[in-house]
């Protein structure tokens, strides 16, 4: 092996992150300010690894459901009916190790070699990749920037798709932009994937984030399961990770049709044979008790909005769009050019970490993407050091 | 979706473990004994959990190193070092969520659709899975039986391999049947793919549970380490599930040559991204404090295999070899014929649980798989009941 590992063609052609890149340029640097990962500074809640250090103690500690712990999905299905006014049944919910390793599970069940997926960018780049390691090819539709606002136009999506397409990827509250779909869009989508065959999936992850009560004060971002059926062939993906300060933890679910449930049963069982019991009791706590914990963070989110859009807006050469939901600013710079290059000077002059928008696919070139999850005074201090640079 | 699904064929024709169908079968029967999965009924040990709480409350739950915690791949290397006498450079090791999912992420990097894996059978089910999943087409060489213990024939194991060969996959001490492969085998096997520019993936999770000291003394079973150079193409795939009774924690972790790290960094990034810190933190303690609680389990699985054995060998119409390794009586029972419905037979009439050998492909029908990592007790009572319907 004296030319590198003997790899598949398809794995070998697979970019590294553009976020990593920078943040292995960054990392350990002293005193930098790491705003380029999308969490936030703010720890799992107490009673959460609490919950979960019980069950360890309480035996959960042994192979499990691989669907994930009956009383995890019936807490989910109840989360969907109070919290969305959505009737998913329990033998719709599929308990992941993660929002990532649903997309994953998903798209091994789904994509062979040839098929084309339809994403909506620009959109966190691990969707690509989890596409192309199947031999499925992207066809990218950016949202086009319109009198200041990311929009979509439902018509050029439904002109990506051809013979071949087999799948359209919807990220809303979108990661990077915080685009957010309406349910008008949402409805078109599935009217036409339907009339197509074609697979839906909706990365909501972000869902729950949204401020000022969301695009109709409902305290949520519109779901495609309100324009949906049971049995329609759509996948939404959630996770545990933002809403309740889990990252780490490795906890997210899928709401697929009812028969997608043995499908997945053997997906998880041949890649991760299933999430630890502890971990899923930690996500039961969070469901049960988190709501609290939950509006603190979407508080803390609109705070870290205000203070980071207020100083780019100050700006002259940078263009921002204050976002309804999700926790980043998705900003431009004139004149700045290549996103890498920016990332690393900042990095260099500013010790500020923030992720290129070259990373996020078509259109996100010229762009910066940075996390406000963070405390006000950790933002605070980040802008100060920015704004000089970006004047 | 009125025809069910929309899947890939691929998928589609994954055929359902059959151990999970007996376990579906028998699960909930009230006093049912089930020793059908590999697992004991001993829980991880105090101090690991300890440990991961410790490391909540320390703040590992964020997003983590994909490839592992440095400390975590220093201490794996310091472990083989130690154990193997093997000087494993933490650059060739990459922790992963559980071997299941060092097998399945390698497959992802290696196998592309039509490429053969020659597989020593029989083996458990699920990485005939991992290489059809992508594609893959699997070539059983199934052990023979000889002078009433298992054994390979290489020549058989180098004609299986044709143009197509990808990958040779051997799992030794092997689930389900003990047996353990030679150093001089493992040397010719690494030589023939040297040879033929072969990948050899070899699933070591058992080394360490070996009776009596193992086939040469050592207190761990040969490793195809033993006989190979870093820049091999050699995978070992590893666990914490059975040494440290970690089955439900879902960590492993895979040595591989130096070039593959930044493969898995990517193939980990975009299927799990990442193991929780705290479960590595577990890992961590049991690494290093846990050999007096591996001492214990190897003990208490001999026992266990002494028991079993014994009353097995006891019964004319049953052939079984007590293993030097792993955790399994692997024992045929004459003219008993299908094994998927002689386990349900004894779950019904003697409130058993056992794995039908069927379930473990070529080689493997007619037989029967009990796990005996349990206590005295348990294989005590469980004997009694089964000693007379094996009569």
């Amino acid at each position: 092996m004296t030319t590198g590992p003997d790899i598949r063609p398809a794995i070998t052609a697979l970019p590294n992150s553009l976020i990593g890149v920078v943040a292995n340029y960054g990392r350990g640097r002293d005193g930098l300010i790491p705003l380029w990962f999308g969490e936030g500074d703010v720890p799992t809640p107490g009673f959460v690894m609490d919950a979960a250090y019980q069950a360890m103690r309480d035996g959960h500690v042994f192979y499990t459901w691989q669907r994930g712990l009956p009383e995890l999905r019936d807490a989910l299905s109840a989360y969907h009916r109070r919290t969305y006014g959505a009737d998913v049944g329990t033998d719709r919910i599929t308990v992941t190790g993660s929002g990532m390793s649903a997309i994953a599970l998903s798209m091994q069940s789904l994509i062979d070699a040839g098929d084309e997926v339809v994403v909506v960018s620009p959109v966190w780049p691990n969707v690509f990749a989890s596409i192309r390691i199947m031999g499925g090819v992207v066809r990218q539709v950016p949202l086009a920037l319109e009198n200041g606002k990311w929009t979509l136009d439902p018509d050029r999506l439904f002109d990506a798709c051809g013979p071949r397409t087999r799948m359209i990827f919807v990220n809303s509250p979108c990661n990077p932009t915080g685009w957010t779909i309406g349910t008008d869009d949402q409805r078109r989508i599935m009217e036409f994937a339907r009339e197509r065959g074609l697979w839906v999936m909706a990365d909501e992850v972000y869902s729950r984030l949204v401020y000022d009560g969301g695009l109709d004060g409902s305290g949520r971002a519109p779901s495609f399961l309100d324009v949906s059926e049971p049995e329609d062939k759509l996948l939404v993906i959630n996770s545990f990770s933002k809403n309740w300060a889990m990252t780490g933890w490795r906890l997210g679910w899928v709401v697929a049709p009812a028969e997608m449930g043995q499908i997945y049963e053997k997906m998880i069982q041949f890649n991760t044979s299933g999430v630890p019991g502890f971990v899923q009791k930690a996500g039961l706590a969070a469901l049960e008790q988190g709501e609290p914990f939950l509006e603190e963070m979407v508080e803390r989110c609109r705070t870290g909005r205000d203070i980071v859009c207020s100083a780019l807006e100050s700006l002259p050469r940078v263009r921002v769009q204050r976002p309804d939901a999700a926790f980043y600013a998705f900003f431009s710079v004139e004149g700045a050019g290549d996103s890498l290059k920016l990332a690393k000077r900042i990095v260099d002059e500013a010790l500020v970490g923030l992720a290129p928008g070259a990373a996020f696919g078509d259109g996100g070139e010229g762009y910066l993407r940075l996390c406000f999850a963070s405390s006000p005074e950790c933002l605070s201090q980040a802008m100060e050091r920015l704004v000089p640079l970006l004047r």
